[in-house]
């Protein structure tokens, strides 16, 4: 190789390898260095014609040799102390125009906290979505850190993440420190609750309406095609269709059910609180997450009561509307609690980018978020609820919601994230709530005081004289 | 007065003087000091009779003085900064023996985090319930710390403590360090959700039988002379009946409805979450609360959507009956949440002594804590809704509030609290859920691997061949 590459890669899991060979694809030279030096033999090696792109590295103090200043070294290992470790590890080896870039999956907290640190070299974060395939073939990314940094990467950036129908790159700067890993955060907090109201509508098909597996399969990939047209209903119809290898049967049918997690969900769901953002639809996948792990109880339960009191009958037009309107329900939510993380911590989120970066890459890309950055677009600080386009969605999707919820109510099967968004949505639609109640429980046990109607200053209530 | 006395209070607000006021009623002399020593002073000549067993104290200094060895003195200072402000002040003033007992609403990560400090005293924590009221008459108390702390004092928070209707004080030991803080956490973490479900069932009557509020009055006062004979149902009928003092209309029509909070809610969603225990039910109205507060929002979507479709009606026994099966389900989470902390952090918390403390003195004082004291007591490590008497109850009420439920989804009237218990119980008495669909579309994506139904190690769907 004649020029030594600016570009730098450290840590080849699935994730880093996936990420360098796309890099290279796109005809950017990179060296690349593995903290086991045959991992990174043995990576470049199997790089075929994107070899001749490929440095390989076998110390850290290689790695830096071999790149030209100003360097721009990619991190891709485990988030936490190992991004701490392999920062330090770079201190004495890198120059103040050199920039290292964690692409793992950094807590924004950590993020904020390396991007304020003080390190010798300049520092962003970047929030990257698509699992392997994505990391390849295309990703979706949520860039957090200074802008002239994001400048300097944007042209790399771009060129290998996903592109969107409209021939748009799937990257953007999201806002300065740790705003791409906060971006990214809320996108699987968002990928737990459309893959639970997913669950939910499946679970009404399987035990409300007695479908099997393979019957189910055709109704996703209907809805595939209309509203719903996304990743995750592609990939139901797929699970739902595919066969057990071994007994023949429906695989789906032989999957134990109890959902696993790897705490970004979770996350969201404490920033959320942390921040006064009602995002329930999330909470409630969380939930259905840390239920659906309790095996035993769930069995003994079913011994207790009983299986669900009796079929249910929902039409299947209504799941389709119901699953439309829980979604929209759900991105209002999240692009809220966005809007309020933007502010509390001085973030210039730029809502309809969000939105136009997870079109593509990642794994809750999907049709509607087209409509999404339009809405976005016209009134970036105006509830997603409250968007004439979505609002008419809405309409016409609420009353299927509103039977569907009541139905599963009526006949035992829990849908917790379609009734939690449901709950919120009436919450958000009525002028006069019922915490006026709450108000006056406060101010008569506390003496916590309310404000009035008439806007007289009368905090209190006959109670509290006397 | 002949005897200097061996407990000392800090901290003369409302709080603080309501509990000094008891500890002297009770018999004990207690030295007392305030920042500000004309407080000290106003409350020594306000105190009565009782003037004879309070020593005012100018300064710090004068407060340990007058005290005799080994002394117990009660913080009731602000919780957060101020604590450690006194904790540090008093450090040079105390000997080894001496105890300081911090009985604000501190966060019990700080509880913990004092308890381990280090201080050249001893130190607890702990958790004092029912507001200035129970404070003067008698709270509920939950106290953390070292047993021998505990065992100390024991004899001046049993006299000072609310007694339950069977004469049992209502104080007692939940763990060492932050555990009587914990425990005093998720009481208010319980207590907003008993508040929202309360509101949830007025706003039906309100909304959805077009009741008014002296109508509504007598409908709390007649339960509360049943199951949910309870503080809370109690002051909801007074509340209800209560007159404007400036219209002379009801109180409750006159009342914003934005609720406060003062974060004991949160930190309790948020504690859940770190646990991985799901409290649906308390996430519920913490999430009522910060919608409650967006009134502009609120209006604009009512003018986009319209006011509820229509009318609801239910029979107000359903409505008593859903009241009693959310309380149930509501009380089963926090208790398995209080199940997990025990586990992680190491606490002995004992069940049925939590439930048998908030019998009485605090805001959630009901008769139903009773009967969860005893079937804690049958099996500590049972869920609440495996227990033979609740599983008894729940089977009268739930299809009261499946119905309640499917009403308020049908009719537009938002029940968080009561439709996110629904579903968690629902999702509790199914042995096989709906995460087989999740796990699937976690393997689909990312290769995360499910177990399966017949125990043999293929973690893999055949989509992840070839």
């Amino acid at each position: 190789m004649a020029v030594k590459p600016q570009l730098g890669l450290i840590g080849l899991g699935t994730m880093g390898a996936a990420l360098a060979l796309n890099i290279a694809e796109k005809g950017f030279p990179i060296a690349v260095w593995n903290r086991t030096a045959s991992v990174t033999r043995r990576f470049h090696s199997a790089a075929g014609a994107l070899a001749e792109r490929i440095v390989p590295a076998e110390t850290l103090a290689d790695l830096v040799a071999a790149m030209a200043a100003p360097r721009a070294i990619i991190l891709m290992v485990p988030a936490g102390e190992a991004v701490d470790a392999q920062l330090s590890a770079l201190a004495p080896l890198l120059g103040p125009q050199d920039l290292v870039i964690d692409a793992g999956n950094a807590n924004f907290h950590d993020t904020d906290r390396r991007a304020a640190a003080g390190w010798p070299f300049r520092f962003m974060g970047i929030g990257v979505s698509g699992g392997e395939a994505g990391a390849r073939h295309g990703p979706a990314i949520m860039a957090g850190g200074k802008p002239e940094d994001w400048a300097r990467m944007a042209p790399v950036l771009r060129a290998i993440a996903a592109r969107a129908e409209d021939g748009t790159p799937c990257a953007d700067h999201m806002g300065e420190g740790g705003a791409g890993h906060f971006v990214k955060m809320v996108h699987n907090g968002i990928e737990y609750a459309d893959m639970q109201m997913i669950a939910e509508v499946y679970g009404i098909m399987r035990d409300g309406l007695a479908m099997a597996a393979p019957e189910i399969a055709p109704v996703f990939a209907r809805w595939n095609e209309g509203v719903l047209r996304s990743y995750l209903v592609e990939i139901s119809a797929a699970v739902a269709a595919a066969r057990d290898p071994v007994t023949g049967g429906p695989m789906l049918d032989m999957i134990v059910d109890a959902a696993g997690q790897k705490g970004t969900g979770r996350w969201t769901a404490i920033e959320a609180q942390h921040l006064g953002a009602p995002i329930p639809v999330i909470e409630a996948a969380v939930m259905a997450r840390n239920v659906s792990a309790r095996r035993a109880e769930r069995a003994a339960g079913e011994a207790l009561y009983g299986p669900a009191p009796e079929p249910a009958v929902v039409p299947l037009e209504d799941l389709e509307q119901a699953l439309i309107a829980g979604k929209i329900l759900c991105y209002a939510q999240g692009f809220a609690m966005m809007r309020a993380a933007a502010e509390s911590f001085g973030w210039a989120l730029d809502m309809p980018a969000i939105a136009r970066v997870w079109r593509a890459g990642c794994i809750i890309r999907s049709a509607m978020l087209n409509d999404m950055a339009e809405a976005l677009a016209e009134d970036p600080g105006r509830n997603l609820i409250l968007a004439p386009f979505f609002a008419n969605t809405l309409r016409r999707g609420l009353p299927a919601l509103r039977r569907v919820v009541a139905a599963g109510a009526l006949h035992g099967l829990g849908l917790p994230a379609l009734s939690a968004g449901l709950a919120w949505f009436d919450m958000m639609r009525t002028a006069r709530g019922t915490a006026d109640m709450i108000q006056a429980q406060r101010d008569y046990f506390g003496l916590h005081g309310f404000q009035r109607r008439d806007g007289l200053d009368r905090p209190h209530g006959p109670w509290a004289e006397g």
